[in-house]
């Protein structure tokens, strides 16, 4: 019998079909073909085809938009949205018409190289290099929350083409926004509701129930809690918590920082272990910039694999249908982890 | 400049990329491969491979689950969610954690197969023959509804590999709920509130903009209003409104089914002339069973190209970028609506 579950951060219905639930054999994934480098804009030689960085890591005599650096971040040449003048009302919706409500495209749009390498991952990546890209993301955040017309920074990264990676190359996003995002409004609202009758953050409680049962974590580390969340909408998701309570990714101290690195590598590395060319998104939840979401929000990771496709039930009902059980993808990722380390035990044997 | 434009009916923002807005040719896509159609569970003689159909379209001295048929339902055979003996509690949710609520998947989930050929579309069909089809479906929509532990049903269409379809018989499904999706609870809270505020009906209000307007609007009949919505979040979505202020698809009266028939036939063919391949969704939205929406909803399809992909940004935020302005894809579907006549008047002399 398949049952529904509802997801307590969103109030989602996710209909999770146990008796058939898929691992990861089960499924087939198209083969993903890797470009050659040679025209790539986020590779060495190339710093001229994207427009002029804003941030790059590197040897402090490297020249701006040249070879030598090792995390570098550009606006995105094809911006969604642009940080122009800003109107003179301030940015209020105009258009006049509660049917037609609109306003101008403001925002920014910034891609983050991970690396010069084109044919690293999100794995592949040392845990001290990883480290560098969050403390780039870190850096950008930092410096584009001084706007104070803009409410949002959504960051993620699309990998795969089936995840809407348009460019291979290794790479983050970074999308500014005027508005709070629906999605996190409605987050907030439900995390603030929580509070209000519990007294607690919503998250962290999920934290101590997912702890307490255990099945579903898939790691803990000393800053991290990842598991898989009891409603997933996608086989093998995964979210990241940090166990100490923060409402922003803003508040990551470096101790975090490293410690999320290894997090990310080490996922990310069993999913590529259990998945040839995985499509996933990789997003990030935090508190909009105003003041007020201090006690009941926390800010936390999501990894969406597309292994499913979000069709006409998901669209039209917002209902999601998830063959893999949580506990079965928790499971799963916790023998990748161990086929892992025991591999590396005895490469380390025949040595 | 970008532009963010603001959904009435569900307060979603979509970034539209007026300047780079894409026509028909600039969209690549996947060529789609239909297999053969000898064990499809869908094609004459394979009726055995389907669980007992529950509807059949055909004449009356046919024996039921044999060839003859014209339009079939039965029951997935892979459901979603089943109706079976119903718990003891009425179904109430269960599990007793708020974080981690849950309920039986009870429900019903049937397909219906719109022709016996295989190699048919929604646009192939005859007019009189989508007619059969649409009354099929208000059929099985009427006796599902005398289940009164049930909320809602979703009908939908995913057509193209790219919109999930997983069998390329061309068909429809319905699924039938215990609760109301949230998707629909939004756009229920939405509509009360215009209600309560204006007094009148959001969606009888769009046509009249709409039909104020004339920019987005790709067809007009006796008894439906076709338009390309104001914030479309997919290039050439396309809305379909019954002219009649009615909250129900169950409303639909003969006049209007024929009426719609022709729509969606001409809808569909002027897309499949504008691309080869075209995956979309084809979405009913319409009030849930329980009485006190019938003021303020206005039930509505909703056809939905999958030519973008849902990515992280998506998905993290819930806005959507459309690089296809309404006005362009309104504009470009009447101009294949015209080529087609005109086609067709270029035939008529030719004989």
């Amino acid at each position: 019998m398949p049952e529904l579950r509802k997801d307590p951060t969103t109030e989602t219905w996710v209909v999770i079909s146990q008796e058939r639930s898929k691992r990861p054999s089960d499924f087939k994934l198209p083969k993903e073909t890797k470009a050659a480098s040679a025209g790539c804009p986020f590779c060495y030689g190339n710093e001229g085809k994207t427009p002029p960085e804003v941030y790059a890591a590197g040897p402090s005599q490297r020249q701006p938009n040249s070879p030598g650096w090792s995390v570098r971040v550009v606006p995105n040449k094809f911006p969604a949205l642009r940080l122009e003048e800003w109107p003179p009302n301030g940015g209020v919706e105009v258009g006049g018409f509660e049917l037609a409500a609109k306003m101008p495209g403001f925002g920014a749009h910034e891609v983050l190289v991970e690396s010069p390498n084109h044919y690293a991952t999100l794995a592949s990546h040392s845990q001290e290099h990883l480290d560098l890209v969050l403390k780039a993301l870190s850096s950008r955040c930092h410096d584009l929350a001084g706007d104070r017309r803009m409410r949002y920074i959504q960051i993620f990264k699309n990998w795969g083409h089936v995840a809407g990676a348009s460019l291979e190359h290794t790479h983050l996003q970074l999308i500014l926004l005027p508005r709070t995002p629906r999605v996190v409004a409605h987050k907030l609202r439900i995390a603030q509701s929580y509070f209000q009758r519990h007294g607690l953050c919503l998250y962290c409680d999920l934290i101590k129930f997912e702890g307490d049962h255990g099945e579903r974590i898939i790691e803990e580390t000393d800053h991290f809690l990842v598991f898989a969340p009891y409603a997933s909408r996608f086989p093998f998701e995964t979210w990241i918590l940090p166990k100490k309570h923060q409402h922003s990714f803003g508040q990551l101290t470096d101790e975090q920082s490293f410690d999320l690195s290894g997090v990310l590598k080490r996922l990310v590395g069993h999913l590529e272990l259990s998945f040839e060319d995985l499509p996933y998104n990789l997003i990030w939840q935090t508190a909009p910039y105003e003041p007020g979401h201090e006690s009941y929000y926390h800010w936390h990771l999501e990894l969406l694999p597309r292994l499913t496709t979000i069709a006409g039930f998901e669209l039209g009902s917002g209902y999601y249908i998830n063959p893999t059980a949580p506990e079965v993808a928790a499971g799963s990722l916790r023998e990748a982890a161990l086929g892992k380390a025991s591999m590396g035990a005895n490469h380390r044997k025949g040595d």
